[in-house]
């Protein structure tokens, strides 16, 4: 599973405060323990109205000088994505997001082309989120065009089929992974990431939703995640998923994990 | 989901020690907070070498006292099983267990044809249990056959597809799915139940396993568990499972149980 750690993102309260105090030691603690608690990509979400660039490069430096891992650069802007690009020197990280949706894609996919940065692409277009699992097919094929276009490579692919409220749409889970499950079975080797706490949005005791929605897409063939990996027990949940669907050869990697205190009891003896 | 509770058994040391030392209260204790987290069936299991049916007895008249649920009686010996019905008098209840093995079904089967208790069947037989699905699958239409004898209808049928140990059986999800998809298929109407925490036998954080275990059967059709019900986790996931399958329209069991305090931060402000 490769999780993109969410914990650097300005419309989180608290982290927006730290940036607006330009509180370098937060920035610094989030991408510690992001890191220790094994993600894969360390995002890096400005959420501001003015100066986003200027405020990404600050981020960026602070995130790359206490982990060697790669950025997930995260705006709404595709200019901003690709003006941040440099701040990352020689690191290779990625695009955080696309989708059909207006010119992102005619912004973002020629800056990447002859790099080997990932892109993650949501499945919506000008007409929105599409209801269905057709329509949001008809988004993914149309952004596979224009990556082939560009040359770049499904493995490079993070495709986001967009996760729905359960409590505003009860189909939200059987949407998720059928697009997951024709997705995979078109491009084996892309990568299909959600954010998946969206789906217990307005719920309350969200985690257990979130968790087995997790495990659910998962079997469903999903590998990647937008998620806190400091929560332990969806930490926990993730690894015991893994070993259940057999990625994890005879559970070397979750207990491994557990002993390393990924999850699980936090005081042991 | 159908759960029968599992804390009122012999086997589970704290429990021997109370059933040795004929602690009443420990017995009404048990019966109570299961009741109060929702379990369907208290589970009695004596599980002792001597006197098991008088044991049954004291701990039968105990749990009636505390409770309106129904009752699963719980033996490895059926005639044990049969001759413990009268002590639950009118009120229905399960017999746990019979399985292809010896002659549990001769004896527990006529016992319970013109009555209204169900039974839980476990896939094993004189071979022991069958390695894959179809192994599996020949004991259960054996089963199923001699149900049919008896005029047992498949709604009072529990099938266990039997949990193995996920740390020596690494196709231990897979088997107990596949059985529980094609028993579902046969027999809409039955009930598929497992003693869930099996699977997570001698790893660490066990938790961790079993619930995305639970998850992935209950998508497989399981709609019955052996378990402790006053799991909070378990019981979490279980209601945000069921949210999410669709079982529970909109959300309404979800909320209610978390309203209830049966998941959830223990104290709430």
């Amino acid at each position: 599973m490769i999780i993109i750690g969410e914990k650097i993102n300005g419309s989180i309260p608290k982290c927006g405060a730290a940036i607006a105090a330009r509180d370098e030691e937060y920035i610094r603690e989030m991408t510690r323990i992001q890191d220790q608690y094994g993600a894969t990509y360390i995002d890096c979400c400005a959420s501001v109205n003015e100066n986003e660039l200027e405020t990404m490069k600050w981020m960026v430096d602070l995130i790359m000088q206490e982990t060697d891992l790669p950025i997930a650069l995260d705006s709404p802007d595709p200019q901003v994505l690709v003006d941040a690009m440099p701040f990352c020197g020689d690191r290779i990280g990625m695009i955080n997001s696309v989708s059909g949706e207006g010119d992102k894609i005619d912004i973002v996919f020629p800056a990447i082309a002859d790099t080997k940065w990932s892109v993650f692409a949501l499945l919506s277009d000008d007409t929105g989120i599409p209801a269905d699992v057709d329509g949001r097919m008809r988004v993914f094929h149309n952004i596979m065009k224009r990556a082939e276009e560009f040359g770049i490579a499904p493995n490079r692919m993070f495709i986001d089929p967009l996760v729905e409220t359960l409590g505003a749409n009860p189909d939200a889970l059987e949407t998720v992974c059928e697009c997951t499950k024709r997705i995979k079975e078109e491009y084996p080797t892309i990568h299909v990431a959600g954010a998946l706490s969206n789906i217990s949005f307005g719920l309350p005791g969200r985690k257990y939703i979130n968790i087995p929605f997790m495990t659910l897409c998962m079997a469903a063939g999903m590998d990647g995640a937008i998620m806190d990996p400091t929560s332990r027990d969806m930490n926990g949940v993730l690894h015991g998923t893994e070993a259940l669907l057999g990625i994890d050869d005879f559970c070397l990697d979750y207990i491994e994990a557990y002993r390393d205190n990924l999850f699980g009891p936090l005081n042991r003896d």
